[in-house]
């Protein structure tokens, strides 16, 4: 699909991968073989947390079953991981596909928002204060180990 | 959770579950023994459409890893041909979690939507009409049993 002008060659240094290979820190809230979960360090809500597969997929398209299923299974733990510590019920997920649908980061992510689909424009796009992250991070970390 | 007020028990009168048992009529786009893809009736977009597990979850908390996989691999299917029909790179992948969310169905569904998340809070809500959605519902189940 080069017609579309689509971004479908995986760039070893994105950030996210730049992250899995140690290079760049992050508030990390869970991780497994297949999986990572970190605090987006521009939330667009509190406790704004992404999941990435440890696969090297551009967008949906790239992804192979086995890392679907444990981002999945990985985004369950988080999100209600977020429910006890945010005492709510209500978590977005949301992926993008390309940069036309707002993708700035192609490396495959899922957002967990605890917010509103009604509220979610509204948000401010700006960096988080990074001990706030740190001790979001911890909490939920904590609830989804124990 | 009930502190929190959240639907945990599963609706058997749900629309989707009526969808599901074949008792109201639906645009399917794509079906298989684990999930089933129609078009969103009230779309947010051209091409708007739904997936869903053939499972009772109500949301993600629910999901089964089994259903997970099959629901993400059926969204890769179906956001490949949104891609080549509408020929944009861009849909938005979005999964609301409780009402509090905006989640409206409590069936687990995946939106997946050929637009922008800077564009996505402007649609209006408004009933498509059937002839069209028919029409694409086509057109996508073309594309994907090619």
């Amino acid at each position: 699909m080069t017609e579309l002008n689509q971004q479908t060659t995986y760039d070893d240094n994105n950030i996210f991968a730049k992250m899995l290979d140690g290079d760049i820190p992050y508030h990390k809230v869970y991780e497994d073989d297949k999986t990572l979960a970190f605090m987006d360090i521009m939330p667009q809500a509190e406790g704004h947390v992404l999941v990435i597969p440890k696969q090297k997929a551009v967008d949906l398209a790239d992804l192979e079953p086995e890392y679907a299923a444990a981002v999945l299974m990985t985004s369950k733990k988080v999100m209600q991981a977020q429910r006890q510590v945010f005492e709510r019920e209500g978590i977005i997920q949301m992926q993008l596909n390309g940069a036309q649908a707002g993708q700035t980061v192609f490396h495959y992510h899922v957002h967990l928002i605890p917010s509103s689909i009604h509220e979610l424009g509204r948000h401010a796009v700006t960096q988080a204060d990074n001990s706030d992250l740190a001790d979001i991070a911890q909490k939920l970390a904590a609830v989804i180990d124990a």
